[in-house]
């Protein structure tokens, strides 16, 4: 049984911030500030350019990348990691839409995150062969399914809502149907279990710094599925993903497996620092941190439903089909954040109306949760929100 | 004048070693370690989400770029830092073919730095449309351009034996046949005097771990001409590069200027690393740099030529066709630089055949240079190579 309090002691927390925005940058783990002042003093400082082999900084991407893996359910060698997720979604995509050569669609749905769909769109525009990008409502996705579509993209848990999609069930569709499945699982990795063997994903991709709390700008991962790993072409082939980049050669021949979805010189401070990030894990299972969000977002859902008629709840009710966020609109919804920042709880707006509340358990205990709730009811019923501070809008809200 | 004992004190270079492979990695800058962990503890750790805004962290990769700009000659608000060199190749190519619809060649040179070739090649293939890599040898790229010609892409200098091809007729000659040209400042950047406006470059990119110090995996950094900024549709259009992120529009709209080749979350503590790695280009001049660096570059290639016979230039003899570093080519070149690591010189060797020494003003000083000539004289005349420990090689060498 996984326990929580010891968990909650491996973050650095500021006193009196009950942080709900784990969805958006996880906290600082305890040990990353002193792993990576030892990877700048005694590796980069001492070593120097002898750090890539002698600090195992090359095999940096590979060995975080299965510590990642197991998180997911992917097996040794399978994920890699490096640059940012939208990066690693082009790869994935146009990977998948080269394994398809006679169809042109990629299918997507419109809760998911803009950047999967930017990324999508402009890679069809790049391509300039007639490839498009169609999207459906969430609930409609496995309908549009065609044998037009090469390859369906979905994030599993919704940015905004928190709705979680039926991985295994949606990738056994568009597999009848003939079509690969690109999924992004930013906001499950760390937060649910997830099982891309069993579900038989073909690829998988997610960012670290949410719930794997990496920090500011942690490295991406990529999964490929081993029965397309030695056939998936990466289009962005730098030279980490060469069969042997220190040899140089004028041609490029692709790493075995996932490997060569590698670019290029990985950044090694942000990897350290996932690598220290990712230790909490080793005292946890995602069955556990499952059991236990959903006793909180229970919490917290009843009691700002209790206390705050005005906020309509934006997630599923079933909590079966939620990742582990709850979300509410309101049109003031970005005003009332900034009153709930103002009052010592971190939650964050999504345009154009969604209050986002990430439940973490490896950090927020039952009265975090009772507060943030009591906080959240005062500012709305005292209608604290109503001030012209809380409506100017910073660059990033 | 440049004072370089006062720009070696702010290094924290390992007592007894000389360092001749900042060419490679740079060593590490005293403020950096400081930076970062104000970055981790006072930032991440205390401001979490709104880091973003009340740090600055949304803003990082223009400030650090502008102050890469003024190195190579680039107007505020024309470079952008983030992600690997390997992907602003990429960027910068398909952007540029784009710029030219008619055409299908990519030229280059066969001394280019392998990944920039692999991109390119890779970006041809994922393209499906005809277009091709076409590569000359360096001294053969102005006969090799011609109107089927779309983009130049040229490494300013070779990253194996330092020649300096001379951007400014290369452009005026690519101009004149129409195509656009993609620079690769690896070699360039904080190393010798650039200036991509006067020569009228059209995109250049680079890496900031060389001669930018820092650190491993650091960003890189992209420019975009101005007059072509608002044209260039950015091939990995990710949601840091929209014109508004956080509205969280469906549809992409590229943001102004060189922002639009932002892709992904900014990997925010190597940016704070750069940025401390930078300061000390507030203390010098590029022209200083360069005068000194060559100083240092004849010393050093007099040494090694008296003593050394064994050893043939790679370089060119010209100092004004060199870059930063001087190499140099025997069949037992890896040995030869193991032998020389072991005795407190790091230099590098690049296959086959290249002894690599990179000479770098900022924390090399005469005796530095001398001594590194007496031991590799020594290392020579000894035969110290020819020992089998010095042959075994590490996966990165």
């Amino acid at each position: 049984m996984t326990d929580f309090t010891a968990t909650r002691a491996m973050f650095d927390l500021p006193d009196g911030v009950i942080y709900l925005d784990g969805n958006s940058l996880g906290p600082l783990p305890r040990g990353v500030a002193d792993r990576v002042a030892r990877t700048i003093a005694d590796e980069w400082g001492k070593m120097l350019i002898t750090g890539w082999n002698d600090a195992g900084w090359m095999d940096l991407p590979a060995r975080v990348g299965d510590r990642v893996g197991r998180l997911i359910g992917a097996a040794p060698g399978t994920v890699t990691m490096g640059d940012t997720l939208s990066i690693k979604v082009y790869q994935a995509l146009a990977s998948a839409l080269e394994l398809r050569p006679e169809r042109r669609v990629i299918l997507s749905d419109t809760g998911n995150f803009p950047s999967d769909l930017y990324i999508a769109d402009g890679l069809c525009r790049t391509l300039g062969r007639g490839h498009t990008l169609r999207t459906a409502p969430p609930e409609d996705v496995a309908k549009a399914l065609d044998d037009s579509v090469a390859v369906l993209m979905l994030t599993e848990v919704d940015y905004r809502t928190g709705r979680k999609h039926d991985m295994a069930r949606l990738i056994a569709q568009a597999h009848d149907m003939g079509a690969l499945v690109v999924w992004d699982l930013a906001h499950s990795a760390g937060a649910i279990p997830v099982d891309v063997t069993t579900a038989k994903a073909d690829f998988a991709v997610g960012c670290s710094y949410k719930y794997l709390n990496s920090g500011p700008g942690g490295p991406a991962f990529i999964y490929v599925a081993p029965h397309l790993a030695e056939d998936a072409r990466p289009a962005l082939s730098g030279w980490l993903g060469h069969e042997s980049p220190f040899a140089f050669e004028p041609d490029y021949r692709p790493a075995e497996g996932v490997a060569r979805m590698r670019v290029g010189t990985p950044a090694i401070l942000q990897l350290a620092a996932l690598d220290a990030a990712l230790d909490v894990w080793d005292k946890v299972t995602l069955e556990d941190v499952r059991q236990r969000s959903l006793e909180l977002q229970q919490k917290f859902l009843e009691s700002v439903e209790a206390g705050c008629p005005e906020l309509t709840l934006a997630s599923p009710r079933d909590p079966a089909m939620r990742g582990s966020q709850i979300s509410f609109r309101h049109p003031n919804g970005y005003a009332i954040i900034q009153a709930l920042i103002a009052r010592g709880v971190i939650g964050d707006f999504r345009a154009p109306d969604i209050l986002r509340f990430g439940i973490t358990p490896l950090y927020l205990s039952d009265q975090d949760i009772e507060r943030a709730a009591i906080l959240l009811t005062e500012v709305m019923t005292q209608r604290s929100w109503d001030k012209p501070e809380y409506h100017r809008r910073a660059k990033v809200t």
